[in-house]
């Protein structure tokens, strides 16, 4: 078998693997989660079961591979926007996570369903996780803004925490990434990720859209007021901007 | 037919009323929204089809009184907490809503789920949604909190939020209730809205209990600081009880 034909056919297998994993999607858009199943998506791509089965032994390694594919663009969605600022902009960059994580839940609601939503019935997550990398990804990323945020933040927020307030497997991987980060900045790092996720959640659900006409806007001062709450130096920008209004 | 005969029809159509809706509850809680159907509760039941039908016309009518009964439910615990402490405790009131949140949420994550969770496949709600009475008192009990809040708060909350920024429909029913209160107050009452949201979303379908050995904890800081960023007068009491430890 020549070179060319083995990337030809790893090609194909590719185009197939997506094309399965975007019929799972749209099959879910329309009937829930429940609705992704290995024989519906054979008999929409005209595939016999057994072709189907060659890609994915389980409709529970399908799914798996969904979450983790959906949960990686989330993530490196949040990072290159972050990354699109210098490491000293502190506040901008978690405003930069912040809007970027609405952005792409907004875009990509059946994504964000998978991750955040209800569990897909019947599913059973292999053990670790059905995404442990984009999750850890996600973790020490939200710990990187919190810790960046600390120095500021640690004089106008509850410092009283202890490690035992978190897995051990967490605290491992934080205390590695950040040797000097005291316990409280993680529970900052978690309570970023439920603020950040609150407001985006109920978007995402439909239940702030019929009231808030600009739910954006909402949003934006939701995080400008947790950007005052770090008390970061360039934290008040938009707040100075604000009172010249009032 | 005498009174008495009547009265025990009622209280047995009552009790077959709810033995559906819990029948109901639990069959999602096993397969999903996509599993609640009027045959299999009848199945269960050792009902007809048609006796069912003769109490919900269809699944979708079934629905909207179970997303309305667990949503009725939710609120009447939470202002129930938020009442057993008295008016001039803004600071406790608010804490008092949001730990009432999280209990019950916790308690009851199929109820959760139905409310704020992934829509219930093939479900069409009526007009004016699914549960538009416990709504509009969620509405308007996180309406009185902001409300309570805001002389304190509008010092240090951004101000900028004109009444354009909402649904007419919601603006004319706040304005009804609290003729005095400003636009950025709404606007503050959809944003302790998503704040209380934020976490327990995340602890209910199972994001935060790996990583947070005390969840509890960490939501009682979340909502430590959230009264802090509304300046309110007794908003410290637990800061200074955390400070000293420190």
């Amino acid at each position: 078998m020549g070179k060319q034909t083995l990337g030809r056919r790893a090609r194909l297998r590719a185009q197939t693997t997506a094309d399965i994993k975007a019929t799972a999607l749209r099959h879910m858009a329309e009937g829930g989660p429940d609705a992704i199943s290995l024989r519906a998506i054979a008999r929409d791509l005209e595939m016999s079961g057994s072709a189907v089965y060659s890609y994915f032994d389980t409709r529970d390694a399908l799914i798996t591979e969904l979450i983790n594919d959906v949960y990686t663009a989330l993530v490196d969605h949040v990072e290159a926007a972050r990354d699109a600022l210098p490491a000293d902009d502190v506040a901008g960059r978690i405003l930069a996570w912040a809007t970027a994580l609405r952005e792409w839940s907004l875009a990509n609601p059946q994504g964000f369903r998978l991750i955040y939503g209800d569990p897909v019935p019947g599913y059973q997550p292999p053990a670790g996780g059905p995404a442990p990398e984009p999750s850890k990804q996600a973790c020490l990323g939200l710990t990187a803004l919190a810790a960046a945020a600390w120095p500021y933040a640690k004089a106008v927020q509850d410092d009283n925490c202890t490690w035992e307030a978190f897995a051990p497997e967490l605290v491992g991987t934080v205390r590695e990434a950040f040797p000097d980060l005291p316990p409280a900045a993680l529970a900052l790092a978690l309570r970023l990720w439920g603020r950040m996720h609150g407001l985006v959640a109920l978007e995402v659900y439909g239940h702030l859209g019929p009231q808030a006409r600009q739910p954006g806007d909402l949003y934006r001062a939701e995080m400008s007021d947790l950007i005052r709450s770090l008390a970061l130096p360039d934290g008040d920008r938009d707040d100075r901007r604000h009172r010249s209004q009032v």
